[in-house]
């Protein structure tokens, strides 16, 4: 049978496409991950659309226990399993995808609005955009600065850098632009190298791609005290802005679309 | 009143989300655009879905006339505008929403699917992309070769780049993944850098994030001769992999999903 991954769009229930809502109804099983962004639909509202249960898929469930969960059922019938923005974005995503097919249980894509082109949005051009990003929580010892060699190889060749920031939604704890400022800073402060100076353009965005969405431009000293209000939030590092680009982040920041 | 950009995803009327549809619904005026890229369903498709007239709008039409006709009627009414693939990744229809908020309209853009995330599909893995640079058809004496230098960019920084390839859908005219390598190997004759070696890894994507989807790697001279089938296609070149990402591609290649 086939294992449906089907992405639900970046804000909620009616982000899913016609195709997605579909193969859902078709599925004898259909799960719904709850850890690497967040509708803003609960599960309840999900039931109700598609018209039956729903199961919530914890990193647990998915990346421990697949095997006897999602993909035994998958070899019996059809099951969709959804996921936030693109279902193809998260490493998570793609591993199971990757074990369904050893198994010989068929897949199937369905994919949706993801942030990494709804950043456009913005008003800086999508194909200046170097690698991506995440920003991890420091716990304990544990500080990676991957994200600051990322940044400093986009600079290198004029481009953009996108940075997904942290969240463990079972705790409610979501990363916000102004501790992923704070995050970089303390790097910068210690490695010295340039990335970020006080002179930097950064692009802070939260709810990306909901009609609430709110997009913030500045300076790091200016962004860093910003509340650009609820989860989730994404930071960009700007490179050399073309003339088009700096008039649309002008139209874009500061502006909160009203429902 | 409001100008809704509204995303159509990556392959036929399917792809709306219910978001998008319900937008489209509510509006007096529906255009769709006709030369980024290509959908499979036809206008008159998208009208049964709809329920309402739905206009063909050309380049001309957005890039030159839009004044007297989008811009006009989006004073006067709800105006929806639908544009293949996620609606912000095109620099026309930013172009467009720009000058609509110039004019005072409110603007929505209802995301959906992308080109730019759906290459995951290929088991590279989207956080090593860089930039994205376009491949046009060469003209006369226009013979451009940005395209080149932002490989040569982007190798630099060891990250892979997507090449979108040209079209001209009024004339049926697309650019193969084969036509693309041919151009690229021109470059390199005439240049001599390096860029493209004939142990180049390229991917070649044809109608990604369809039911029959084609993804094929290999290098030039492999790929040269490859026929992928119908249009759209794109093409990767592939900067190291990561062991996941070599796994997944081969699992990915060459397999043609079952309708």
């Amino acid at each position: 049978m086939t294992l449906y991954l089907i992405g639900t769009g970046l804000h909620d229930r009616d982000d899913l496409s016609l195709k997605g809502l579909a193969a859902a109804k078709r599925c004898k099983r259909v799960y719904i991950e709850n850890y690497t962004s967040r509708s803003f639909s609960s599960k309840e509202e999900f039931e109700g659309l598609i018209g039956k249960e729903v199961i919530l898929a914890d990193r647990d469930l998915v990346e421990q226990k697949a095997e006897e969960t999602i993909l035994a059922e998958a070899k019996e019938h059809n099951v969709a399993f959804l996921v936030f923005g693109d279902p193809s974005s998260a490493t998570t995503h793609s591993d199971l995808m990757l074990r369904a097919r050893k198994s010989g249980i068929q897949t199937r894509v369905i994919h949706n609005a993801s942030v990494m082109s709804a950043i456009a949005d913005t008003g800086l051009s999508l194909y200046k955009f170097g690698k991506t990003a995440s920003v991890p929580f420091p716990q304990g010892s544990f500080r990676p600065e991957s994200f600051y060699d990322t940044i400093q190889q986009n600079q290198s060749i004029r481009a953009h850098t996108l940075l997904l920031l942290d969240l463990e939604p079972k705790k409610g704890k979501y990363m916000t632009v102004a501790q992923a400022i704070g995050i970089l800073l303390g790097i910068e402060a210690k490695r010295k190298e340039g990335v970020i100076t006080p002179a930097t353009l950064l692009v802070g965005c939260a709810r990306l791609g909901s009609d609430g969405q709110t997009i913030q431009s500045g300076t790091p000293s200016e962004l860093k005290e910003a509340d650009l209000g609820e989860a989730p939030h994404c930071l960009i590092v700007c490179s050399d802005l073309h003339f088009m680009e700096e008039e649309g982040l002008k139209t874009a920041s500061g502006e909160e679309r009203k429902k």
